[in-house]
């Protein structure tokens, strides 16, 4: 049994991660932590829990408590797990950040991105990013893990078996993408409201997203090229989903779209390459920790487009996290992520 | 393993019954039928069952293949079940009928409201009304189980308690009732598009709506007396969901309210009661086989409000049958039914 | 024309009194006031203003200029009007409060429902409640108008036939009241959040809403007896609407319900008696001032239901306040106020 | 006045038409045809109707009464309006067609995507396509008029600064367009059923649409150049409003792009060219006839990303249709359609 322990979890990441982690075999979530909730049952603030068999109650942060946790989770603001996973990492505590300190590796650009100083820049080296289907192995050996951001969950994995084997032009990269608002988090903002976000669509953040330089360090591996992508990042009326639609020129015409992408992924539970002509929609992926892409070549001209759909808080967040802690604590990879989205 | 028929199941009821039958541990589907998507696979049909690991084709009708289960869902439409019924009893096979064809003990009642002629009235008196909470006992022993309606289930738990110990004037009931949309169906309507239904509330079927004889003839028997029920259901703009609205004059002071309702469902897993002073959402119970009580009795007067949510398709409809099927079976009567709603 | 000024302004009776009024033929609005917002223009918070051709900004509280206009809308929180009416009544402006300040004759009562202290209860008496269907006379000579709360306009004008006639019996209401989000307001809060109204349904306030004593109030004058209103308003995942759906016991066999309600609201513009057997929906009157209304007597047996609908923002809110300060400014009742609702 | 008559008008365009042409100051419906609601009052269908002053009746198709109007639209599927039109113009009656049966010049385009023969092709000649902005000295003498669709209007005024002033590389251009459903029409269709498009999200027709064809014709022209585009539609879970978001690849270095776009428009009333750094919403637009453009240059990169928002039944169906009336009809361009959009 992995002892886990979780800081945050009134958030949406937080609270869907509690759900993962109780139906989760071989997982028992030890503490949960939250100034602001602290001495709250869980059931009390997230009623859909009431009868799962939880008595947890969230507690003030207590270093101690987390230091006998074989994994904590940060399902935090950006800027909390980096003050408190030097400590734990030295207890032997493996940490898994959701949010998005330890994302990138350059510290400087980390610091214009996020607009504050990073805590332990020693770290950044040694964290590994937790986009599995890349990073499988490693992994499995890493003490701290900082698992993908939503966006560049979708927008990677859509992209990277095209730049890998070098069939498109590095520099003609367009990520159009759209989420649903559980993406901006539990906030008490105006602009989050349901007046003010459903029955209407819009895009933001096009001079620059905070996603932007984690897609592009990813897709820069891949490449071994640098990658100037245009990253265009939509609002719809939804509550969970994210759908990108990917465009890049093609450089090279011997490869059959279809096969590349079924054999990249033949062996990835979490990604469903879905048949040729497909529509993926974000509803078929809601709640559950899957992927689905389909490409396509319209008109069979010169550009591909790729469709790619995730749940931004399973696949794009607390499922992927669950995914990274079941590689780095010797478990089946799939343990308690293998349910069935509901449909409608 | 129980052996299992769905008979119809590309509506919703029958892909949530799919879905709930693929992650119970004793039953296994064996032949599932449509007449208008015969030869499709299910996932084609319902893409969040890709990688589900069914390789379920819908065949034609095959009453040999039917005859061959231990239990067979009606997934069906009014009136189809009961064609079909009398060959399956005959053979020693279970069945679970979704529709309405055996909820009405009254024939003439039935057909006045169903607006056809019965095929099988000789089993009326047979069939079990599967509501657990209420014929558990006789569910056990049935063969023949008329699975609820939806408004039927979410009204008849909230009344019960208050009927069942005179608490409240038989005369004075009334039900607000409200469901999300796809407790029409899904049907090519022109009246259920969503341009037609999101961003716009609306009651219907004033005059008479067909669930009310039946929910009429549970709340009689509990109250042994005649309940002239004003009953009045909604359209709400979501997709799952039933928030019954219950009002009744209190006759007896001598009892307390909220102990009335959590003596009355205390062994119960599926109803929660809950705490005083709450007001249950809808989507604490999407996707689970939960009903969700509170009880109010506003400025302490004579009259009492009760509050009771359900997933339409799930303790409305497929979760409920499922419960009846465990129970037929001689199985847990919670098996496959455990899981967590997502939350939002 | 009508010179006219706004307090408050930034929520969603503020833009929408500003839309109806930036379209209204009599009037100009002279200055718009919000101490968060100043400087502001109109059309940077409301793009959906932009090039209505009004150039207004949002100005820090200038009583000055206030009390250069002929009337005055207070589209602020509770608490705010009472401040400010004094001095400017005692200038010989004219004052519409879209808040509650004015609403409740009786002070103890509004202060228990308020929480708060009045400043002006000396203004109480002469305070005229603005439901021109009822009190139209006395709004015409009226210098303070207390605009109706959304769910008081839905509630009365749906039961007042029936009470002012004596058709029901008075302890017998029920109002069962189904409001759209807006009707919370544009307040930064995590309850009204997408993620948390959206795809869920809900009562609330069911021990009692601040909605209640002013209901009441209302209907015993009509009634002149107690009216003992059950009231439970319930949050529906949508921007605008309200549906009440009200019930009583019919206590006179000699009235024609569909004739007492068309009689009733002849010569009311903004009273829509819809056909006999009718569900009116809410989005017919999305944007519109219109309350329409069908009355029903399910199965001929002694209870009236009533089904009655606004737009919470317009005849509940903006709408009424234009419609008043055509009255008080001798207008045509109308201007301004003659649009149709768009559908879909 | 001018005469207007209406075939079709049962569908989402065709209540927006008459919803405006009833507020238009200078034109009258003189008779309104639908095989399908003949006899029904327009305000059975469309109950937001109800008070506006209309007693018209859906009459079936006569082709007399519809030769005795000046003007006459087409609001029916594609196909219709092609079998009428010859013998509409020949007795002097001006045609506005809002489907697409005269928007493709070159026939065997038109036949090859509209899947049928062209009943009257010497007409394409004649016909002029009503994008105002674009053809207005046209227009006015026009006797024949295509109305655009609705995603054509969105991306054609998204790009038309760029490629009139050759500022972007032709063979560069992307379209992805998002829509509300509403633009599939008011149809039975399981496909547009709430509870299949809400709550989730989907791209569509990747490998061709038939919008593509049409947008291509008009960029071409503009561009004096082949525009291989790629588009991509995708279904957005509201009711109205269409997002193009357009990328190209930027040519020339020596345009400020905010300047071209504001120039090209600046006598436009219908194109609102937003302050740079600006995010339109599609709701800002809602119910009126505005097309709300920003354009950005993301990290002063190569690629210019546009964000075109309308309202597809306004200035993507009926308000176009209507702008085009009005100028066909040496009226103001902008008469009877300068209302103000509701918000929320």
């Amino acid at each position: 049994m992995v002892k886990v322990g979780i800081v945050g979890g009134t958030g949406y990441t937080g609270v869907e991660l509690i759900r993962i982690l109780l139906g989760h075999p071989q997982a028992a979530i030890e503490v949960i932590t939250s100034r602001s909730e602290k001495g709250q049952s869980l059931e009390t603030l997230f009623p859909n829990l009431r009868g799962s068999g939880t008595d947890l109650v969230f507690s003030d942060i207590d270093i101690g408590a987390l230091r006998r946790c074989d994994v904590v989770f940060f399902a935090t603001p950006n800027g909390v797990a980096m003050t408190m996973a030097p400590e734990l990492l030295a207890a032997g505590v493996k940490v898994i950040d959701l949010a998005a300190d330890f994302r990138i590796k350059d510290r400087a650009t980390w610091e214009r991105w996020y607009g504050m100083q990073h805590a332990c820049p020693q770290l950044l080296e040694q964290a590994v990013y937790g986009l599995c289907e890349v990073n499988r192995e490693v992994i499995r050996g890493a003490q701290l893990v900082a698992n993908p951001g939503c966006y560049p969950t979708a927008v990677q994995l859509g992209f990277l078996p095209l730049l890998e084997q070098q069939v498109i032009a590095p520099a003609s990269l367009i990520a159009d993408a759209k989420s649903g608002v559980s993406g901006a988090g539990r906030k008490g903002e105006t602009g989050l409201l349901l007046c003010e976000t459903s029955e209407t669509f819009k895009a933001y953040g096009v001079a620059g997203h905070r996603h932007l330089p984690e897609i592009v360090q990813g897709l820069e591996i891949a490449a071994r090229a640098a990658v100037p992508l245009t990253f265009v990042p939509h609002l719809t009326p939804m509550i969970r989903g994210i759908h990108a639609t990917l465009y890049a020129d093609i450089v090279r015409d011997d490869v059959d779209l279809q096969s590349l992408f079924e054999k990249r992924y033949e062996n990835e539970t979490f990604v469903d390459v879905m048949p040729s002509g497909s529509h993926p929609e974000t509803r078929s992926v809601r709640g559950v920790n899957i992927t689905r892409i389909a490409v396509h070549r319209p008109g069979g001209g010169r550009r591909v487009v790729v469709l790619s759909v995730i749940d931004n808080l399973v696949k794009g967040a607390a499922g992927q996290a669950v995914q990274n802690m079941n590689l780095m604590s010797g478990l089946e990879e799939t343990l308690g992520l293998t349910g069935i989205s509901i449909l409608p």
